[in-house]
């Protein structure tokens, strides 16, 4: 019989918590089922970098997915990053079904050397798992000054142009601009309109979910978050929809085609699967994609900071539209999101301490929250 | 007074003519302007091959567009690309004011050029005008088995998500994969949810534009395309909307944001100009960039070509939606209209017929249709 946190610690509704109590959980319970210290630091890392974001849905809330998937041997223990192929400006690497982020900031950091050498870099990932958000990727481009593209396919989920089943994922596409030494332009997009932990994050908050999203077989759309949340998973009867949903009319098929776009790369180009077969038979299988430029070899870094916080402003200082009092550049909310969840700590809703709770139970991790 | 084509020739309604009449009427216009014969040829080319593919809009109906710029001097007749800064894997181009065709072919070259050597290149070009569609480029790319990523900014016409202004253009992103040798996938998107020439092509189709493409500042929406059309010239009640809409719950905010991307990187990165100042008081000045990746460096081109004919198969044989018989991939309605209009020629309408009526007769080139 599983023994409830409230009986425990007495927690009741939604609670803060210092981030490095979380990064900390995230360390134990990696470690705990085999993860190096290093491998660990780093998937906590990207862990927290979610939550601070505001991303809650691929924060500390994800931490089973890892745990568990060590644990079950669904996900390699072992260290081994493989370099397949490698150019000047370009490396194929092989991450042997070990954790996601850990070849991701590899990759990431190849792609940058690359490109201060060579103006543009590209490192790909295959036979990885998944990689938490892309926008961490990114952001550790901007760190470095310099400009960060990141990709990857996922389980599918989503339904192309005309179809009615899921064929491929929500493929996310993150790109950072350096345009700001702290502040800089970040996007971090599902392809679809939104993506499954939109839907989870509602969950949480226990609201409603707007029409036109998903895609149900039976053109019904009558049921509950939770079960168009597990129908998604099965791959019955729900689809989401991508960018600019259903129809031509209203751009369906550029989302689409940017998925697709993103599921050949990680998939048929790098050797790693596609489309309905990503976390098949033969194990997650994912691809991950990797570019930098650097401003360096364009107007240089301080004339780009210049001229895009110039544009940036005369965006922000346009006319509103109507209840509108503030136009945002990409990544400005999560931004200021994260400036004040660093000092006050992550909201966790109680559907989530539980189940890290849960998770530490199961694994025998003392529960430090 | 004018003298109507009608009255010449007795054409009526729309009218098919053979793509090689339609090119020879191109260069001919644009040499009597003063544009070299090479320069035409290119210009020629990148219009024909928008006849073809349906994107009627950016084809020969746009000839006006850069016969006129050149004879008024607001593009510049003289050949001289200046190689402004180079690495192994980047180019940064000036195009001097000169047709945006010309230089942007140069430029994806280079760019293939330098993918082949080091995996990944990207070449630039600031100080350019119109260059036709963003597809002419990735389609060079995928003749030479590469992949090729083009994309550039455009005249203001765009309002930001929360914004009731034209603040940035419709700035196209074009993709192209080798994934067949005559076939291959072909995106060309404009990041608006519709671009002006979708407008335009319905007015020359005398049908309806949907709801939802634009923002009418006064809430109105009820004027004539035609009407419509001027004001998003003038910058005056409309914008188009981003891809997803007006809505975050719709996802306009990705398509804001990978519009406000591309005009970042086109214009204060390359050196050029961005949002409202792109074709102000200091000419067009656009910013083109082109990206090329060599799939030599994955797992090489005959796997890529097979895994990706395999994963097209797999979406296409999916189960379609209701009213649906068909999945398309990226470039494949395109391939099969220019593959029957190579053969049956162009139609166009009477509207553009009698425009390039006019256009011979003002620069005294024999109309040859």
């Amino acid at each position: 019989m599983k023994t409830s946190l409230n009986k425990v610690c007495n927690l009741k509704g939604n609670t803060y918590f210092p981030l490095e109590k979380l990064k900390l959980l995230s360390i134990s319970c990696l470690t705990k089922v085999g993860a190096s210290e290093k491998n660990a630091c780093e998937v906590a890392d990207v862990l927290a970098l979610a939550d601070v974001k505001g991303k809650d849905s691929h924060g500390i809330a994800r931490l089973r997915r890892y745990v568990d998937g060590l644990a079950e041997g669904k996900i390699s223990k072992i260290e081994s990053l493989k370099i397949i192929k490698e150019s000047p400006g370009s490396i194929l690497l092989d991450a042997q079904n070990g954790l996601g982020q850990p070849a991701s900031i590899f990759a990431m950091n190849k792609a940058i050397h690359k490109a201060k050498q060579n103006g543009i870099g590209i490192a790909a990932v295959r036979n990885s798992n998944h990689f938490g958000i892309a926008g961490y990727y990114v952001d550790l481009a901007c760190q470095k000054n310099m400009i960060g593209i990141a990709f990857s396919n996922a389980s599918p989920q989503v339904a192309p142009t005309f179809g009615a089943e899921s064929m491929f994922g929500t493929n996310p596409l993150a790109i950072g601009l350096p345009t700001h030494p702290t502040a800089p332009f970040l996007l971090d997009m599902a392809t679809s309109i939104v993506s499954r932990g939109r839907l989870e994050r509602l969950q949480w908050e226990r609201t409603e979910m707007s029409k036109g999203w998903i895609l149900d077989q039976t053109g019904i759309y009558n049921e509950s978050l939770s079960e168009i949340i597990s129908g998604l998973k099965s791959r019955s009867r729900y689809s989401l929809l991508p960018l600019g949903g259903s129809d031509e009319k209203t751009g369906g098929h550029k989302g689409y085609s940017l998925a697709l776009f993103i599921d050949l790369m990680c998939g048929p180009l790098f050797g790693g699967s596609w489309g309905r077969h990503v976390y098949g038979k033969g194990g997650a299988n994912l691809g991950q994609c990797f570019i930098s430029i650097n401003p360096e070899m364009f107007v240089g870094l301080s004339d780009f900071q210049k001229n895009a916080q110039q544009a940036i402003f005369e965006i922000q200082a346009a006319k509103k539209s109507e209840n509108q009092d503030r136009i945002y550049y990409p990544g400005e909310q999560s931004f200021e999101l994260s400036e004040r969840r660093r000092k006050e700590g992550i909201l966790l809703s109680d559907i989530v301490i539980e189940d890290l709770f849960q998770l530490c139970k199961t694994y025998e991790v003392p529960f430090p929250l």
